[in-house]
């Protein structure tokens, strides 16, 4: 049984967290800290892997105490920058594991990596999200990524630009990221929702993650949680594609 | 038996009108004729209702020739404006039937209608089209006039704007027909195809009509022909909906 | 204002109601009670419109001291039979609203609605209904409501049977009601969905219905409020489809 | 210029193979043979790869013959025993290339690739394909063929059986294969497609291979073309994955 601490226990995610290492029959919660609580009662004794999603303003520091308890800790929290990771890297011991994600979803991560792969393989391409209409930014983070991905990967390939015969639109075409025409949906019902449709003559291929709800990021902080208690993964690792078997 | 005489019977859409008439238990194919051929060899006699698929330039003295012959007609040649059709209008004898339709897709106009029907019901809304990327114009006729349909349902049912609270955009939102959102998607191997997406808290409906190829058109057709030949739709009768039992 | 008491309040449906009457601009709540709880505490003076979400062996004797009490109702709770809408139809006075309905989501009433008149257009049609994995029937009962409600407008309009050639099949073809193949889908991460497809020759149509959560019934529950509220159904009504402009 | 030789060119699938090289930047088209043409008349002068496309009751000795001739050959023609298959190798000289495979749409061999990839991280999975109703039998060999590449991967990564409930079913759930369960759809203007649907709680990965016609398996040949003719896959090579960079 994997000894589970969360930090930011009462947090919206963190009492997901709370609930599904409750529901894993290979773990048991250990200690569940909140804002104010003081993180030195985490120990190796009691805590094999700690769960941490808090703010960015306090993350850091929570990372940092943490890895001085001398315990694993997988980081939901976002906010990362190169300067912060370096800090983690230089405080982290040499048998420990640090794991920082900017998106748990599962198949979210998978989708990005499929369409990576699948690009040099066909002449046209568009990417599609959709969210709920109180999200501000448009398009998602996530879409631009996958975009930006396969973009890179269609240069590598030799590829040229997607054929577009377009004459006359008022901005129906989308955003074009890279090259790659990009568009947003936004819908009351929907939460977070990426669509890729490559196509050739005669054919498609469309690769679709949805996230309907905040319990979609569990899977992958429960496998985050087995990766760096597994030791294979020493030092600081960023990317839930590290821990899939690509 | 209908007797089917087909005008245009070489071209693209003509000679799917001959196959699928041949392939119509309750129909004989008359004459086929093409451009240059005399018009005048088409009488009750010999045809039932004629198939007229020619060019813009040639339907509307083709409409008037056929009208004079005093058989019915179903008309699938676009560019039709209303000067044009109070000419085959003031020419049709009282029990004779003169169809025109910009659309025959059965399953497109359906989808059209039905998110009329829809619209009142949901907070949001938003339209996608997908077309092959040779197609010059962006977004498609069919999209704008589905658009137009929703927006005037949502305003005749005392509905706001739809929500959307983005506040960075590239492009990535689409064009915005009378408040509707719309995407134009294009990409090689697809045909025609046309996406509504409506949705509510915790819910959402989709529409989606896909034209794989222009045997699409045929159910449509012959769909007309019967509707025509019933002798139920004197005068001259304009878009496929009014075929449909809705 | 519309003055809405709930019955049934700590439930998992009536939860929802509270919030969502709540947070209606047209409504405020009045009383909120729960097993136990005296329901002659509602009355007109407090109440214009009662929604009661309990369980089927008290909703009977919860509706009919309702209708006694002088006030309107809206009944979720599911399990009516024919006799027991017999003696709510007996018990309403004159000007008295009382609404029952199997379903509340707008978007599966609309896509069951929509089958049944697009159903005499097309030559194939197939249902799919996609679950959660905790679910212990399959199909849904909504399925089969749709699947049957296709072949009525089927058989109405003269088609024959689908056409299907499958000459070996181990169980992959579904299950055949009503001459109609519906296939029922089991999925970690999905709630309630159902999809139906139609073909011709060259098209497609497709009608979803997504039922991503429990608040995907309050859309349905308010518009139900409003339409007894508004006088305009006497008596007893059964089915949102009555209150949908179709 | 890759000089490519067409066996089988007035057939269904050898006549698009005519005009997709024909088409191609990199390609000239050399001889084109049909049934009772001599194939000695191709030869390494002439021709650098021979595209066959037959019936497997002649695709044999026309490899065999070919072979003989000294030329690359791509072989789509179907059925193919691990007997025939052994001929051909021993025949094969060391230079030489001969690429075989039951499938050249991209979209499809990509789909069911990713399937096997995705597999160890979902709780659900469930295998859909969807044909025209002229197909004879179901499920289809494709979706048979992912559905038990993905419960090899499943078993692999040491996951049980596919959560499952249902209680009262009479046949919406479809048939199981290898555990997991595959549903079949047939529709009329349809043509082959593929979806595969994983689950995990709160979240949905979809995997979609849509051909729409025969021009699907051209970015596929032209591909094997190439690949062929570059030398680095000497001897015989079975399946198209071979020549995905995954």
């Amino acid at each position: 049984m994997i000894k589970v601490s969360v930090v930011g226990a009462k947090g919206r995610m963190g009492s997901h967290v709370v609930e599904a290492v409750n529901a894993a029959d290979d773990m048991e919660l250990a200690l569940t800290l909140d804002a104010g609580d003081d993180l030195t009662q985490i120990t190796p004794v009691n805590t094999d892997v700690v769960v941490e999603f808090t703010v960015p303003s306090q993350s850091l520091n929570n990372v940092l105490t943490l890895v001085g308890q001398g315990v694993d800790v997988v980081v939901g929290t976002t906010g990362w920058t190169e300067d912060k990771l370096n800090q983690v890297r230089e405080a982290v011991a040499a048998q420990q594991s640090v794991f920082i994600a900017p998106n748990f979803a599962i198949s979210a991560v998978l989708a990005d990596y499929f369409a990576r792969v699948a690009a040099p393989y066909f002449e046209s391409v568009e990417v599609l999200e959709m969210h709920h209409p109180d999200k501000v930014d448009a398009p998602s983070g996530t879409a631009i990524h996958t975009a930006q991905g396969i973009a890179a990967s269609r240069k590598a390939a030799g590829l040229g630009p997607v054929p577009d015969n377009t004459q006359t639109d008022g901005g129906s075409r989308g955003q074009v990221v890279d090259g790659i025409h990009v568009h947003a949906v936004r819908l009351r019902g929907l939460n977070a929702h990426e669509e890729v449709l490559f196509g050739n003559a005669g054919e498609q291929l469309v690769l679709r993650a949805d996230s309907f709800d905040r319990t979609s990021f569990m899977p992958g902080v429960l496998l985050a949680v087995r990766k760096v208690e597994s030791g294979e993964f020493p030092g600081v690792t960023v990317g839930l594609d590290n821990f899939l078997d690509l």
